[in-house]
């Protein structure tokens, strides 16, 4: 195993061989969540989910996967507490530090915040997503749905398309998907595009028929409304017409092409409901599959070296 | 065992067998919750219990029944997460779907809701209320202590009191005694008792005295003032005065009659606080803690038929 | 073993040996919990935390507690839910007792609730803080803290600083450290400062040069201010000059005195954020440590007698 990390707190900091270490452990996860459901590789351990923006679908995920690795699980909602009394961040991660949890998974609505919590406490922190900057597990689970799909994750066009400057899923995506060898095509209009992206190593595109051309993999993103602070926010209409998929925009994709979508689905402004619904071309289901056996992956892996590092000292 | 079912929808689908079945069970849980309190019939299951309407009691005993039998036990609370975001229900449920759960437990506001949500899941689902529609595990847990208290469940005069039009308590209830063979007797005031009920074979009274002459059972319902859109809503004095229980009214049914309530009760509305308190009439803790037995035995069921079918798969 | 108790209501009606038992139990539990995480002492038994506040860390605590040691543990977040609906707390009380719950954690905003209430069920009752009245864990966990930082837990000279008026961590520490013979000085200004306290044996003081005066512990409280209803709040920057605890005030304590807060601080009000991060005199993060072991011995010595008492039956 080469995994080596203390922490999962982005894709930035993984190798090549990080990743494929945790998507094959993935895999194996897959299997056991279609069949037995539950072991104990996580058993004696307290896992804590601290979520400071609501995502019902992310904490659930991560909780299961908790759950069935046996884990002690608990879940924190962080905005009707203690914050609200004045505590600040660090005081929070401390106190939390001091009851030995093993694992710490956090979102927080600011860019950086859970490295910073990192940087305090003794167990191995996950970042469930932090503002506009990462979101390891969901570039994971993407990754692990196209190399089932795709029976590989490298060489292969990949289109990330819509609302990619508040998009922390594109940024991790990017990441992993150059990391891998792929090619990537950005598709977003002007006002949703990152300046300075292309250094990267991505095409940049604002035309869904010319971004899309002969790609292998169509990635969608959510327009991410509660981030567009006082600028621009398109009109729905209009934003599905030249940037929402459908299937004539699909064609220019290449025949066998799979739709990704990391939901919650905005249903005929990202994405035509018909096509997010057909099992032939849509992974839509498959990626929240993925994401279970993802975070069960990453906790395995992390609980392991924790354990190991306990061992030695 | 007699019981076939894949889901627990509504008590519409069980046939008398399939009820005695289940409350045969539920009886051996009675026993196990006064004991020995766990065991782990539901190992390696992931339960999910997903309330679109705030419930705690209804909620705190599936999710206690659960973690009894030894699953992985989840909540969500559903309104303040991503269906705000505009995720539709079918959204949801197959996001849920997607991580594999064995058994969903939903309440939701609206009538169908469930059944709408059962055709597109691969696991078992427990209705835990719908709109005005059915909430088969509050008649089953009222079956229970019924036949726990009478020596029986059929042949029964039994009395359903109160805001019957926007009650699934009482139309699940109805159908359930229905089945089993009792006399059913409806009292309530004329607006709030659902017109063409008579066609279920039962008889319908506005008037306490006649319609408890000489029953054995004597259940009260609810006011359910927030379904009352709009609507007649009685003034709580009034109401009290002509269709709340107390010992004076209760004395026109046998001398016997035990006393139930669904909770929670609005004392001096729907009945008298003593007469809710008397142990020697009243049953409504006894209703409570079968309801978790009953809880268990649903589930139990279930998982059984959903084993079955998985091994036969 | 001496605790007999059935309940854990406050500290007034412990002897000092009953504390010793919890507190050694204790020291046990975080040697547990630095090391292998969990044991099965509360397996098969059913824990309901009922929260009428919040309390993100010790609700966290306790849960953790229970987790650890094996139980069924259920979290019940109770405003937003039935009572709500008009039920009463005992209503309340009564059907989650139908449950069958072993363990009922209670926090409350009104002084003795927990107390009714724990005469109206058969479970052990652990009072998680009830108005201004009693906060056991607290004052048990404080001890423990004082125990292993100073050797022991008698003879010691200990000041609490701050919000006396409306704080049941005072209350609760005011009991235990005098039935277990230390001196006790409080200091607050007048309008915070509960008259006739002199009764319970302790010094009072307005000034903190002269109350700290040679003191081998500095307690300082949190600012209440969402009980100071209508009543005399004071201008933070004011009390931070007068009553805040910083390195000039502390130095008037002995050279190796300790210094804590119950949590969560209001830095740059209570104390200052320096001195509250110098490991070498706040053990402030040790005591959330603690927190979570004396929860899991008081639970512990809960079930111990309550399994005695049905064994008996």
């Amino acid at each position: 195993m080469t995994f080596k990390h203390r922490h999962l707190l982005g894709i930035e900091p993984l190798a090549p061989s990080d990743i494929t270490t945790l998507l094959d452990l993935a895999d194996d996860y897959v299997t056991l969540n279609r069949t037995a459901k539950h072991s104990d590789t996580l058993a004696g351990l307290t896992q804590i989910n601290m979520f400071f923006e609501n995502s019902t679908r992310t904490q659930a995920s991560f909780e299961i996967a908790g759950k069935r690795l046996g884990a002690d699980v608990m879940n924190m909602a962080m905005q009707a507490s203690s914050i609200k009394k004045g505590e600040t961040l660090i005081d929070t991660a401390m106190t939390l530090n001091a009851m030995h949890p093993d694992l710490l998974v956090v979102r927080h609505p600011q860019s950086g915040a859970v490295d910073l919590l990192a940087q305090k406490v003794n167990c191995a922190v996950l970042n469930a997503g932090d503002g506009r900057h990462e979101h390891p597990t969901q570039a994971l689970l993407d990754a692990l749905t196209i190399r089932r799909a795709k029976g590989r994750l490298h060489r292969l066009s990949i289109a990330i398309c819509g609302d990619i400057a508040h998009s922390r899923v594109a940024r991790s995506n990017i990441m992993l998907l150059g990391k891998m060898e792929n090619r990537i095509r950005l598709i977003a209009p002007p006002t949703l595009m990152p300046s300075g992206i292309e250094e990267f190593g991505v095409e940049v595109f604002d035309d869904m028929a010319k971004g899309l051309k002969d790609v292998d993999v169509v990635m969608m993103l959510r327009l991410q409304k509660e981030r567009m602070d006082g600028g621009f926010i398109p009109s729905e209409r209009e934003y599905y017409h030249r940037f929402g998929l459908d299937s004539e925009k699909l064609a220019h994709a290449k025949p066998d092409a799979i739709v990704m979508h990391p939901g919650p689905m905005n249903r005929g402004v990202e994405i035509d409901g018909t096509l997010a619904d057909d099992i032939n071309r849509s992974v839509i289901q498959e990626q929240v599959e993925m994401g279970v056996a993802v975070r069960m992956a990453a906790m395995d892996l992390l609980a392991q070296n924790l354990r190991a590092e306990r061992a030695a000292a």
